[in-house]
């Protein structure tokens, strides 16, 4: 039996979010279904609604930092019981079989995986609808297990802004005593900061804004550099052994790049909507490398979940109400969020 | 005493290189002076001559592919006596004691290198004058030791395009079963192809040129893509491990970024003159690494060439006389040559 679901959603590109109802499926063996408690609202969902990456599909339920309280299980599921915390990141399924799927990157399933939003199921036919709802079904194996121990709602931008830092620190081994940069102080960013100080990292924000400086320290970071001031940039060249830049704007990468000691790797997790110019010569000074990286297979998700269970992380937040996307919406844009939305799905 | 050295030199951006004298330092005690038997051509050498990298000094004696006999040490040599074959690639000194230098990085040598023409030494003033000469003065911990069991001609350009390609091959260790491949087959990709061969990778050519198939396969590539041909790139997208990136013309990286697999670098040695649009989407799908690598150090390069004379590697070259240079340039602009000149010094 499927469930009638409430949520807000893009009828098209150019009209506003708005309330519009739709079924959810009925639970499969693994299912689990949950009802949604809070939901983050990430640029994408802004990027998407708005269809500035091309191909979307409307109506379209966005949000992908979903986090509520199990209320049906599938027969076969043993993961989770009603009443159970859970949440749901950027994706609800993949092909489960290729190489990536079977070393915990469903991230890069090379078959292309289910996106939790604007995407379809693995038949490649049922469109996938988000958070910005009141339920959701999802196979237990994409389905986390949220921390009891933490302010729920803030664990809610974890599932996107917090993997999408945890997973690049982590697979380049940022550690004790590295030099770690985090350009951009938005939802990616402070999570960034957060889980380098974390790692014992030498965290130093690369912030166009001065006046972000005593957020940037409280967050844990223990330098802070205005990218526009030319001397404090000179001070820092060569400097880094790791620069997360969180920044989906266009920026000057080669800045950046001489920023980085012998052997250091600019990793990018934002998307520019246009090509960004590298001079050849900014990466072969020096052997460095201009990497990128996307959110977090599942694994590596519980792994970040769990580490910030145990290390009492979760992100700064602003609940909102739901009728207040748009305007949430207006706000992000001009970067005016310290440092995420989060929907109170009461509220719908 | 100083020696009074013949040579060919530029003497502006726009006159064609010609005879000129000039002198090599009285030896150091820590000095090695060797007759230059042979020099390779390096596309370095023609971009220099001709101005195209600007803060060109002239006169200038390009050269930084030099192999000859030891004619005369300084009192404390204990690496070299006279008889010695004796090379020197492109630094001819550094600081030696930043931390790069002293891990064996001197081509990132944080106070800057000495390179072996257009440079100065390490007091900043003199003017460094390279191989297209019959003879050299060069410290000892700059001076490589050569092969005696190798076609001496044939292992001058292992002093720079050798280990132009060595170097990064090894630093991302590449080994038995990686599939690697080598963009553009020239001066540097053809010592690529010999060396990921040697390093037991499966082995592929990307080439504008079909016509290069036949000598790619000689040279050990076990396959060989014609990038202008649609089908044959997409079907190694997502194939590689590692590609070497050779080429210094302009293209598209983008392009080349998609042919690797899940966390795949891209390893670029040659240096467009301008920069080239990368998106973000190339390396943040599959969490791939656009990478640089210069040369290499003094431990690498002599371990470079051990390496080639215990597996009997050298470059494939063309030998010509120096009064023949021009044209050398003329046909290496047009990518007619196959896969090196050498200068014979006795023509000088």
């Amino acid at each position: 039996m499927t469930t009638l679901a409430k949520a807000y959603a893009a009828q098209s590109a150019t009209t506003p979010l708005s309330p519009w109802q739709f079924e959810r499926r009925d639970l499969n063996p693994h299912d689990v279904q949950f009802d949604i408690l809070y939901c983050g609202v990430c640029h994408s969902d802004l990027h998407q609604a708005r269809g500035e990456w091309g191909g979307e599909m409307f109506p379209m339920v966005p949000g992908h930092e979903i986090v509520g309280r199990v209320v049906a299980v599938g027969s076969h599921v043993t993961k989770f019981k009603v009443g159970d915390l859970a949440g749901t990141g950027c994706l609800v399924d993949s092909c489960r079989e290729c190489s990536n799927c079977q070393h915990g990157l469903e991230q890069f399933c090379l078959n292309g995986g289910s996106y939790t939003y604007n995407g379809f199921e693995q038949d490649k036919k049922t469109p996938t609808y988000g958070g910005y709802s009141n339920t959701i079904v999802v196979h237990e194996d994409f389905t986390l297990k949220m921390p009891e121990n933490l302010d729920l709602a803030a664990t809610a931008p974890l599932l996107c802004a917090g993997i999408t830092t945890y997973s690049p620190l982590r697979h380049w081994n940022v550690k004790k005593g590295d030099k770690v940069a985090v350009v951009g102080l938005g939802g990616l960013g402070h999570m960034g900061v957060k889980f380098a100080a974390a790692f014992g990292a030498e965290v130093t924000v690369l912030s166009t804004s001065a006046d972000k400086e005593a957020d940037a320290r409280k967050l844990g970071a223990h330098k802070f550099v205005v990218t526009k001031d030319e001397a404090q940039m000179k001070a820092v060249r060569g400097y880094f052994d790791f620069i997360l830049d969180t920044v989906s704007a266009q920026h000057d990468l080669n800045a950046y790049l001489g920023l980085l000691a012998t052997d250091g790797t600019l990793c990018v997790v934002g998307i520019p909507s246009t090509a960004q110019p590298v001079h050849h010569f900014s990466v072969i000074a020096g052997r460095k490398s201009l990497a990128g990286s996307s959110i977090g297979g599942l694994p590596e998700t519980q792994e970040m979940l769990d580490f910030c269970a145990e290390h009492n992380i979760v992100s700064d937040i602003e609940l909102i109400d739901i009728k207040d996307i748009e305007n949430a919406f207006e706000r992000m844009q001009k970067g005016d969020v310290r440092y995420r939305f989060v929907i109170d799905m009461a509220t719908l």
